[in-house]
This record gives C-alpha cells, sequence and structure tokens, in this order.
C-alpha cells in the first residue's frame, strides 16, 4: 500500500486547480494534513477579501489528502463550513486537517484555516466515504 | 433602496474569482438567482473532473447573490456542501438558489446545482445574517 | 424484500423512543414519509416552546423510516437541522422527508417540519450509508 | 449581567425536557459547559440504542447553556450532528461544549459526546444568534 506522502504526491500532481491556487503541502501522514496558500488579486470577491470557494477549496483538499493518505479511496459526501474571519490580499491561509473519527467505511474530519497571526478565518468539517480500493 | 439587478451587478463588477471562473449570472431576483459556469482543465483535480471548490464557488455566489438581492447586506454565516455527480471538462454547472425562509435578521438558501441533462451535481444550503445596512 | 409500510411498522414496533413522542406515520412509501406529533408540555424548554431536540427526534425518525423503507439497511452518517419557527405547547408538526439523491451506498434527504398553518418550523437535511443488509 | 451559573440554573428550572431527560449539569462558564444523561428504556429506538433524538436534545441543551452563558441571550441559528457510536441502555453520555468563534452576532460551538470510557459517541456543531438582550 502507498504511504500518505506517495498518495498526496500522486494526488497533487494530478490536480491542476490546487495547482492554480497555489496551494503548497506543509506536512502531511495518514489522517492529517497541514496545506497552505497565499491570497492573490484574482481570488477575490466584490469585498477586496478572498471569495468563500479560496478557504473551501483549500479545506477540500486537506480533506481529500487527509483521508485518502491512509492508502485506500476516500469519497466525500458532505461538507460544511463557516468563514468566520476576511483574508486579504497577499495574506496566507493554513489549512489543518484532523480526524475526529475513523471507521471501516466512513471518516469524519475536521479542518481548521487559520492567517499566520494564528486567527481561525474558516472552520470546516468533511465527511467521506472510505472504499476498499487502495491506491 | 438598489434592485436586486443592480446589486448584483455591483457585487459582479468586482468580483474577480467570479470572473475568472466564468460565472454568467443568468437570472437573478430577491432571493433568488440563476447562475452558470463551464468547467475548464485548470478547474479540475486529480480525477479530471471539477475540483469540488469549484461547484462550491458557483453555488457560494450563487447565495450571495440571492440574499444580497433584497438590497440589504447579507453576510454568510454557514453553508454546507454534498457533491453527488462528478463534472468533467466542457461540462455546464447550473447553480440555482431560493429562499428557504428569510427573517428579519437570518435568512436561510437552498442552492442545487445541475448538469446540462438535470442531473443534480452538488447540493448546497447555506445561511447567511442580515444586516440593516443598505447597498 | 419487505415493503416500505412493512420496514415502518417493524421499525416503529420497537421504537420507544418514538412512541414516547407521540408519533403517528401519516405516511409511508420508500424514501419518503410523513410523520406528526403533538407538542407536549414535557417537550418544552425553558422558554415554553418544543425543545429543538423534539422536531430533531421528529425529522430524524423521518429520515430513518424513509431512507430505510428501500428494503435495505440505511445507517445516519451526518444531519443538520435549522428551527426557524417556536412551536408552542398543543400545536402539531409535520415531517415531510424526500429524497434528494439515492446512489448505491449514500442517500441524502430533506425533510421540512411544518405547523398546521404550514409555516415552515424546522429545515433537515440527512445523509445516510446504504448497506446490502435487506430487512 | 447574571452570571454564567445564574443563567444556567435559570434556563434549566424551566427546562421540562432536559428535566425529563435527566440531564445532569457537571459544569458551566461563560462559554462552555459539561452535562451528562444516563440512557433509559424509554430513550432507545428499534435497535435497542439511544435514539438520534437522545444525543441531540442533549447537545442543543449544552450548546445553549455554553452560549447562554455569557449573560446575553444565544438563539440557535443552524446545528449539525454526527452519530458515531451506538449508545445502550444504561450507558451515561457525557457533552462538552467549547467555542470555537465568538463575535458580536455570532457564536460557533463544538459539542463532543463521549461514553463513560472516552469513546466518541456522537459530534455536533452549532450556530447561534447573539442578540444584546441580557439575562
Amino acid at each position: 500500500m502507498k504511504s500518505a506522502q506517495e498518495v498526496v504526491d500522486t494526488m497533487y500532481n494530478g490536480d491542476a486547480f490546487s495547482k492554480w491556487l497555489g496551494i503548497k503541502v506543509e506536512h502531511c501522514e495518514a489522517g492529517a494534513c497541514r496545506l497552505s496558500l497565499v491570497v492573490r488579486e484574482e481570488m477575490t470577491n466584490g469585498f477586496k477579501i478572498a471569495h468563500g470557494g479560496i478557504s473551501y477549496s483549500l479545506a477540500d483538499s486537506a480533506l481529500a489528502f487527509a483521508s485518502n493518505g491512509h492508502g485506500t479511496q476516500a469519497l466525500s459526501i458532505e461538507t460544511a463550513i463557516s468563514h468566520t474571519k476576511p483574508v486579504k490580499v497577499g495574506e496566507k491561509m493554513i489549512a489543518t486537517a484532523s480526524e475526529i473519527r475513523k471507521s471501516r467505511s466512513i471518516g469524519i474530519y475536521e479542518v481548521r484555516v487559520q492567517n499566520e497571526a494564528g486567527d481561525l478565518v474558516a472552520h470546516f468539517k468533511g465527511t467521506v466515504f472510505r472504499k476498499d480500493l487502495e491506491w
């Protein structure tokens, strides 16, 4: 079975949107990971802050990397996010995914997205369906 | 007070990320709207399907346009999305936002995201805090 | 395979809490059902309105009956509810469950809870994991 | 302004359903609390385990006590719960509420529900609207 690092490398290499976002994999292991990105002008909405889709995309990638890091394929079932603080152009977002629960077929993850000052900018929860299929 | 169309024009004009996504406003009114986009190569993940962040971003823009269309400012509090069917490069996604409930300070919206065949590709629910501030 | 009615009868007969709540099965079929209950004094919170747990319990039972009504066992994975209007002692709540999506292993349901005037008192969404095991 | 303990006493004294559930307030302070209950026969569903509405009700009460403990009134906007492990008759559930975020008008709380062995039996997240009205 592939290691968490091998799975994440494979996933990230083919992931054009995570690359466009400039996502950097800071750390990964089975069931956990930490990703970051820096907000660019083209990622902002009409209020000149990062569009909600940017923090969601970062957190959703963190969910995918953490849950697939066990070496078997995981599919997102349901995700929820609260945006708690605006993030401006040039600011860095750091998403930290951790495992709340893992059973044979279900995994639940929390992703906390913070700015560099450590403030929570978004809080994400995701549930995945774990398949028997190895990476 | 500005009309729904005027608010959406104002929001959309300044929204760099919605423009990058190629979002098209098909229809808008107070409390409802319909947006679409066509999936491009750079929006895909490692499975060569649209990244979950793309349908989320489309639905989140639909939430913003529908809830602000009443003419007063609305802030997203909590959003949830289920991805129910993969969407490939070249396919069109259509997001239709409708109002489940509106009180003085809270609004709840459902956004159904469909492909051109009418299949549900994502189901989104969003709650906003309605401020007294006019657009 | 058992019919929706047979499954719901089996589930309801053994369900002590649904009985305590006085839940009445108004209608059931595979993937859908309608349940009701009347709010009693002992179901209220400190504001003299139905505790949020009452509308949740009604909606959660509706989710269970609708999703198991296909004849195979379904387990709740994730549920969310918004309480949109207070319900007083003596008032009736009617919960209507409908299927948003059904795949081989996942089902997504919406439950709208209304009072007798037809006002939405709670909006519930539930996701279930569908097992291969027949009832 | 009332203290957290005074608010919780006031809320709990009038809360008939929390009393029926046998909820015990183990600890409370502004923004946090710990509640418990012991599962009785009449709280079970057709699988002879606690109905999902029981852990929800316990967690929802924990949300109410923690968020109102700041001394001003808080109204639930949106709640979500995952049931992660069955709980049998005679088992104790302990719900621990903590604050993820508090702004002037919004509060977000996590409630972890555990059995006596420390296993997570349910994971709950709730968002409240904070009014200016003192208790």
